[in-house]
């Protein structure tokens, strides 16, 4: 599948971004608007202390309708009682008012800091005359929802004579459960919210529900998908195909992107005995800090690969059928370690891209999940995240 | 309880420890000899892939009776196939014609490497008259036993007439369960074999088992019990609560020179609706790197502790009863941060233990996790790890 060479919106879509004053100079607030109502289908955290935002996100979006979407970045709005509830109200309103809709068509995310009060002055006085910014580049509006990210990030592509287009940040805080971090997608096909709704479970599957940076689940996860019309129906197989595609390419951006990483890790795992178990094990790859630090220090130590796996207690494993790959170069085969040369695994450990792929020899099943190394950096910024 | 001030052995039991050429110039093997056949109990490691020395401790602690305990560091016989099985049984016959026994009262354990073969030779040739070396100092087989650890690890303390003293190594690769890393408790105490194992397993339960220092499971953890019965029997509760108490400790200490550590971090979580999800939080709080990191930095960043509870889905969580505190700093109260003083807080995370409490408000449950911070000095131990 091939993405534009420069993201571009679906027609009817446009997006803004200002400094609202949360930070102290990079931009911290953006918008996204529809010019036609759209139909919508959303996802969120599993984690039991939701944000703000999340709670009210749920309730708004079981009208399957949304006109536009506010997110500010720097503080979450998580923890902070009626209050936030409140808060993230007045955030829909204000959106609302400059975007000409009711709060009820308006999708909310904060993200940042857990537990402080979110400055909703600031945030009101910030969007009034937004819309008067709205522009054509999805980059625009990806800026205004980075907090560690280190790039913003877009990406689009078409599906028939629709586009789709993705916004997403990430970088911490992220192994997403049902949900991932932000991410917007945009199309102009028209297709009823509750397809769209099992299209969109259908892609986070494979793709978002596979990322872990940090093992730690953000309360903050969304992942909403808007489509307008504008274009058109749109098979739907064909449409499904793309927003699959997109949705594991976002998901590799931004596990290369997770805080700290010099890699991206990708641990793909087949011969499964079902695909929870592939799925399970795959993420207890990517998920291993011996793991993560090996890749990050090209250490061929590959006897942690076995290590991750048998520590899935509860799956089924057959220790004399396994075998193991870095990037293609057999490392283990028949569950022992292959007498390799270090220095061919040491290099193959050392480009950007590091697959990791398992067979086990008990089933048919297979699933890929998407991380990151462990570095230094990674250490360094949470480590003063709050203070700093 | 009190812990003796130098730690020594029970009666009859005495260790010594050699370099045998598998490190360049540190001890590398350790031997433990008791002079008389004790009773014994032993638990391993749940990982899938156990090392060829936790494959035939099974087999031996089936008997219920040791006399010595031989250990090499450096290289771990994991993944090593059917040769590294007969280079266990290799190292457990030259202990026994060392010792004076048969090869079937020898536990073998090896730590280090994975997927590296024994180099057996070296080992054999290490043990010949090394019983003329045995000493009452445990910490000279405790040097013995090191990989990455900063510093030997043994404990004693009195049980009615009997003395127990535990031997341990730690360091990484460390979420025991079912077992932990290298831990050998020694007593004179006399108990039958079926008994101390019912003993090992309740204090484990508690204290080994509730330790992480990255989420990595080891495929040689082995925890064992013998008791020579050189003082005669103890009342089994008062030895129970000893033992226990030891375990605990040497949980701390394990902890806390976990890799790259600089804190003991310790996640108590109170009013949890049963046992099993008291613990599962417990963990999930001592295991997120969010939360090791912001103990690393001293970074006041609370909200954290909400999302690691949060993120355990199966739980039972009520929002707005969760409360919690840092070295008893209350900082969450309902499930909102409390408008607290971030320098205080801050020096609060600055001391050497963190205990960080949980009160959920949902029953009366309760369990303790045992962990450290997460350093840079992690990422770098391990990013390098077969290759130094």
């Amino acid at each position: 599948m091939n993405f534009h060479e420069k993201p571009r919106f679906p027609q009817g879509f446009r997006c803004a971004s200002r400094n609202c004053g949360l930070k102290p100079v990079d931009k911290d607030l953006a918008l996204f608007v529809s010019g036609r109502e759209a139909t919508a289908a959303a996802i969120f955290t599993r984690n039991q202390f939701p944000g703000a935002p999340v709670i009210l996100g749920r309730e708004t979006i079981k009208a399957g309708r949304l006109k536009a979407i506010v997110v500010n970045s720097k503080v979450s709005n998580v923890a902070t009682g009626t209050a936030g509830l409140a808060n993230a109200r007045r955030m829909a309103a204000a959106a609302a008012a400059e975007c000409g809709t009711t709060p009820d068509r308006v999708l909310v995310s904060s993200t940042g800091v857990i537990g402080v009060p979110l400055p909703i002055e600031k945030i009101e006085t910030g969007l009034r005359g937004m819309t008067a910014e709205l522009t054509d580049d999805p980059l625009d509006g990806a800026h205004g929802i980075m907090t560690t990210d280190s790039h913003p990030k877009a990406l689009s592509a078409s599906a028939g004579a629709a586009t789709i287009t993705w916004i997403a940040k990430g970088a911490g805080m992220i192994e997403p459960n049902m949900a991932t971090m932000l991410v917007y997608i945009f199309t102009d096909a028209e297709f009823e919210a509750s397809v769209l709704d099992q299209m969109l479970r259908r892609a986070a599957h494979g793709s978002f529900n596979m990322l872990s940076v940090d093992t730690d689940t953000s309360t903050s996860d969304t992942c909403a998908l808007l489509a307008n019309g504008m274009a058109g129906p749109v098979p739907e197989d064909e449409f499904q195909k793309v927003l699959t595609a997109g949705c594991v390419r976002m998901t590799e951006i931004l596990a290369r992107d997770g805080e700290g990483a010099e890699h991206l890790l990708r641990c793909t795992v087949r011969g499964a005995l079902d695909e929870r178990e592939a799925r399970l094990i795959a993420k207890s790859l990517v998920n291993s800090p011996l793991i993560k630090t090996m890749v990050h220090g090209a250490d061929p130590n590959v006897g942690r690969i076995l290590m991750a796996v048998g520590k899935c207690f509860d799956a089924t494993i057959r220790t004399n059928s396994t075998d193991a790959w870095v990037n293609g170069y057999a490392v283990v085969r028949g569950g022992a370690r292959v007498d390799f040369d270090d220095d061919v695994v040491r290099d193959a450990l050392k480009t950007e891209v590091v697959d990791l792929e398992v067979s086990l020899g008990v089933g048919s099943a297979c699933a890929t999940a998407y991380g990151c190394d462990l570095t230094k950096g990674y250490v360094e910024e949470n480590a003063a995240y709050y203070s700093s």
